[in-house]
């Protein structure tokens, strides 16, 4: 199966600015990204980099994760670039790049799911992670997507599908995430906390993410 | 299976004060009470109440919830609770009474899994659903529970399985969760929210949950 994997090369995650500096947040956005690429190509999947910015300035961290896989760099919406991705070639998956606890089991039975659309859902509505069989349907990643998906493939008759993953519901995009990549993930990306001195701490409240100086 | 449903009838889901008076969280505790029972029920498994306090000033939801489910108290801590409850015979499963998007699949496959003990994950580190079968095993639910209960396992020789489950991942106790329960659940949490002018409204940094008075 195609999987494209969109990627923003330039300012990625900045709704982690408060936990770390623009040169970390591209660092650690190539680490998700790595082991995106990984678990997409564990399961079966071919990758293709659907960039928004020219990875000229990317750091050689991006280009090792990229490896082989074909870049594409559309400087559209998300959204418009998504749709002219998969108007190349169907059956394709589209996976975000920053489900850093992705592995290759879920990322298996998305590709598996039967279903015109596949979706796998994300904290807050949005979707993760989608299969397209069916080239009437179209990607809108605005608003509430996951909801906005499935209406969209009822639409043009397609049948739908849910995959239920924990592990493609976590993108991560905010500092609460951060603790459950230090839980649960053994790839690039908790290594790369670990090595930047973060770790779970148990407080009052219940766990919580502290970074040691 | 016996099924554990630990369930505080007093002074429920207190996180969700800013969003919901003292009362409405005890109606909202009950129908999402309601809606894993259901689950539970649907699923195969026999259902167990496990109260932190006695349910006769419970309201008359929760006695409808609860059925004709065993009924036991238990004042001390939930940890002691559920270690004192699982010493009635396994194997057990214990299911959080806040899981108000877990459904007869979710748990069907919980229950399934093999392996002396079986966890499913919640946000941040901690265990929302899981599976006994070796009785030297005990729960400890402080602390980061996810880890704390693998190591525990591994601990006394016991076999590990994980379950990757988005709906069993949330466990429905901030206001972020709410959003989840309106855009994916179907059952009474769901109900009782859009009763009570609960709905998803878009803004500029995506979804969010807006009340109307």
């Amino acid at each position: 199966m195609r999987v494209i994997v969109p990627f923003d090369p330039s300012d990625p995650n900045t709704r982690l600015s408060s936990l770390l500096a623009p040169t970390e947040r591209r660092e650690f956005a190539a680490a998700m990204l790595a082991d995106v690429l990984d678990a997409v190509r564990a399961a079966g999947g071919r990758p293709e980099l659907l960039a928004s910015a020219p990875l000229a300035d990317a750091s050689t961290a991006v280009r090792d994760a990229v490896g082989d896989a074909p870049v594409t760099v559309d400087e559209r919406s998300l959204s418009a670039a998504v749709n002219a991705a998969l108007a190349d070639g169907l059956p394709a998956a589209v996976v975000m790049a920053d489900l850093a606890l992705a592995d290759a089991a879920a990322l298996a039975s998305l590709f598996a799911t039967t279903g015109d659309v596949v979706v796998a859902p994300g904290r807050g509505g949005g979707t993760n992670a989608l299969v397209v069989r069916d080239d009437a349907f179209e990607v809108d990643y605005h608003g509430v997507s996951f909801r906005d998906h499935v209406a969209a493939a009822e639409a043009v008759g397609a049948s739908v599908a849910t995959v239920d993953s924990f592990r493609l519901a976590v993108d991560v995009d905010e500092p609460a995430d951060v603790l459950d990549v230090l839980v649960h993930g053994d790839g690039r990306t908790s290594e790369w906390l670990r090595d930047h001195g973060f770790r779970v701490a148990v407080e009052d409240d219940g766990p919580t993410v502290v970074r040691d100086a």
